[in-house]
């Protein structure tokens, strides 16, 4: 068995993490808001449609799910074992989950190399032992996986909700912070494929979630936290295959030399030097971010909309002032204002003296004429449709009885899959409860919803620098 | 008349703009949601105290307030008249308002410089007769002003709420993005002195409110959006004195050369070369900023919190990479992490091997041990009063249920008021609903807390580098 794993190619093995038929969870069953109990619960919650095999000698059953004493009495094949126990009992349960014919192990557990010496020797033990039995490793340390799909959410924390909006970001990372019981994804409206924390990575790391990643059907863009890499060689080789195909965001913190130091003592792993990492992004075609909330928002210009085709925004906004600062954010990314054809200012004059001009002011318009309702739409589309125009900003305030919203969902719906131009928008005003709303009405559209201007301009300039990195290859 | 308030001091003209005691509404009164109707119910329900005289000819009396005629036929003193009518009518509302010793007039119609150039003319005409007459005006093409403490909020537009929460912060901006119809002031939980729209600032300019908010008793901090400057050597003169007495944050679009011409068009006034402005900053100590959100939640570092006193700063953090990021944040503005002195480390080490070290990592811990409640306001303390740490973040998980809260809050009573350091907080988790509830506690006990790790840093990083430039000046 050992040499039949071993030579098993890792994406295929790393499949089982994210789309087990059977999974064995390993820990405590009794109730409470951590651990092998809660676990079973997410499952059940998030309509997880495999089997589920808690392992306690102590509970005969938990939800109304028969338990087992130790995996050796479960009878069917279990592709997946989830351990939540003390760190010095880990070894164990990987040696019998092997002997089950298990290939693929999350462990939960922590008190390995990030806490001490002994816990960096246990780690060292986990790997060896892992290698020799073959039984692929994410963790330990780890918050573990989720995948909206499949209703796979064996979240170790109780996070308060189960099922994830589906969708084709995969958010991969060395934290706990973008699993369900750290991020609020509900109220985010992402749309998730899969979710994973390596943990200190012992075992998987980015490059096997890069070759998993490239093939998932359900995945187009990948999105990632990293504070160091395992194999710098491998990790380019993989990144520039992949990033041809789907785009690959990456935050890397300790950017700093304090940053990395400290980096590297609390996952008890490497730490990267920063100006060599860049490189290796410029190099493989990665997509640096530099915000936490980057990692979560832009991925949403690449999985909700159309390729950016150049460099020139149109911004369509309530307020003056916010046009003039997303020109100001664009800059920073290579965008530059359109000059729109004398045909779409011709027609935006029509509407009122002084629309023609990019960014198109609406605000005095708005309160000044009769007929707003109607004309929204029709400048949306102008606009949208202008071939001087290669992507679009929209800037729009929300009254609070959400009145305007309904004015702005007519536009969204005229140009909506019609120019093949991405567009983004901030929605702002007095309730954010109104424009929070809006924010998932516009979204169901398919028209991402950014938390500022300058965040929505930071989406398309991502998107630019994507295509920009596509013509330098090309030329 | 004229020459009376041609001599009175800037200054005392300005007052009668914030704290009037009786207030003239020229324009529409008919229901809806923009015009001097909306005006007049904004006052009554923000509870102000002085008198308010509608004037139109056409409504006997509005919201149960009488209405004039003209001004004329106003008996009382009136210390300043809003005007929302046609453009072309406004110079005839001045004319009678001063007629009448009105001295101060908020001009909210637009049409004038921004809108073309019969509109820079009529603008030209009012700021002439402004002058002649002896009224100072606020606008046009403003949102106007609002302020907390007097219940004074004649927002035009219907916001939805009426009361400010009372506090120090003066926010002032040459837009109306900063006023109550657009910013949702009661969430974000800003504590508000005064906010002013200067619209087209076509005479009250960013120096007279300096002015005024310099001797303001109310204010302590002021925070402005500007896209450019009246007169650049009053400025330098003006926020060089004022900024040693308050702390002034300015955000300035037209960064670049296209932000810069689309500023000038859509204002109708002269733009601002941006390096002049960087190099104007830094000689009148002004605490330049370069996103929207940082002109509302980087003065809660200074209206809630102490001086800081050094660059040093402690971390205690949920997670062990928000504590690396925070790390990297802080480098940005020269704040490094603290080393805890040997008896913290010793201290922190008693509840749990490996948390003494910064940034402290309570994640672990909080999950392994019986007594987190009673350990955290320990450590809060012990971190806090560590002598090698100037100031403090904390990044704290809050649970679906908001158990975790209780113990925070404990953790902050330790603290507060008692160690004489900033401290500033994110708190993050699955459900936005318990994390805002649990922020505004927070809040309520004076500790400040951000929408990211990054944020808070900056807050930090901004009080920093105030202190920097005071130690340079001293030195």
């Amino acid at each position: 068995m050992k040499t039949e794993c071993s030579n098993t190619s890792t994406s295929a093995c790393t499949s089982l993490f994210f789309e087990p038929k059977a999974v064995a969870v390993v820990g405590s069953l009794r109730e409470g808001f951590f651990g092998g109990y809660v676990v079973v619960k997410s499952l059940l919650e998030a309509g997880y449609s495999g089997s589920i095999y808690p392992v306690n000698p102590n509970y005969p059953e938990v939800v109304g799910i028969k338990s087992y004493s130790s995996i050796s009495d479960i009878s069917d094949t279990v592709d997946l074992v989830i351990i939540i126990i003390n760190a010095r009992g880990v070894c164990d349960v990987i040696r019998e989950a092997a002997a089950k014919g298990i290939k693929a192990a999350i462990v939960v557990s922590d008190g390995f190399a990030e806490r001490d010496a002994a816990g960096a020797l246990l780690q060292k033990e986990l790997v060896t032992l892992g290698r020799q039995c073959g039984v692929r490793i994410i963790g330990p340390n780890t918050a573990g996986v989720a995948c909206s799909w499949e209703g796979f959410n064996p979240c170790p924390y109780d996070a308060g909700y189960y099922r994830l909006k589906k969708g084709s970001v995969a958010v991969c990372s060395q934290s706990g912070m973008t699993n369900p019981q750290a991020f609020p994804y509900p109220a985010s409206r992402l749309g998730i494929s899969r979710i994973c924390d390596l943990g200190n990575k012992c075992d998987v790391d980015e490059c096997d979630l890069l070759e998993y990643l490239e093939h998932d059907s359900r995945t187009s863009v990948i999105s990632m936290y990293l504070e160091g890499i395992t194999d710098g060689k491998r990790f380019i080789e993989t990144a520039v295959r992949v990033s041809r195909k789907k785009p690959i965001l990456v935050l890397k913190s300790g950017r700093t030399s304090e940053g990395a130091r400290a980096s590297a003592s609390h996952t008890g792993s490497m730490a990267l030097n920063d100006s060599l990492f860049d490189s290796v992004c410029r190099q493989s075609g990665i997509l640096r971010v530099d915000e936490f909330a980057d990692i979560f928002d832009i991925p949403k210009v690449f999985s909700m909309q159309p390729p950016i085709g150049g460099n020139r925004f149109a911004a369509v906004s309530y307020t003056g002032g916010v046009g003039v600062m997303a020109i100001d954010s664009g800059a920073q990314y290579g965008l530059v204002p359109a000059k729109l054809t004398a045909e779409t200012c011709r027609f935006l004059d029509g509407f009122f003296p002084g629309l023609g001009t990019n960014p198109v002011d609406i605000g005095p318009m708005a309160v000044a004429i009769k007929n707003f309702r109607e004309v929204f739409p029709q400048i949306e589309e102008a606009v949208a449709k202008d071939p001087n125009v290669d992507c679009l900003l929209n800037v729009l305030w929300c009254d609070t009885l959400g009145a305007s919203a309904k004015v702005y969902l007519e536009g969204y719906s005229r140009i909506k899959g019609l120019h093949r131009k991405p567009v983004v928008t901030w929605l702002y005003g007095p309730d954010p409860d109104v424009y929070s709303k809006v924010a998932a009405q516009v979204e169901d559209m398919g028209f991402p919803v950014f938390s500022s201007a300058e965040r929505a301009m930071k989406a398309l300039g991502i998107a630019w620098r994507r295509e920009e990195a596509r013509l330098s290859r090309s030329a």
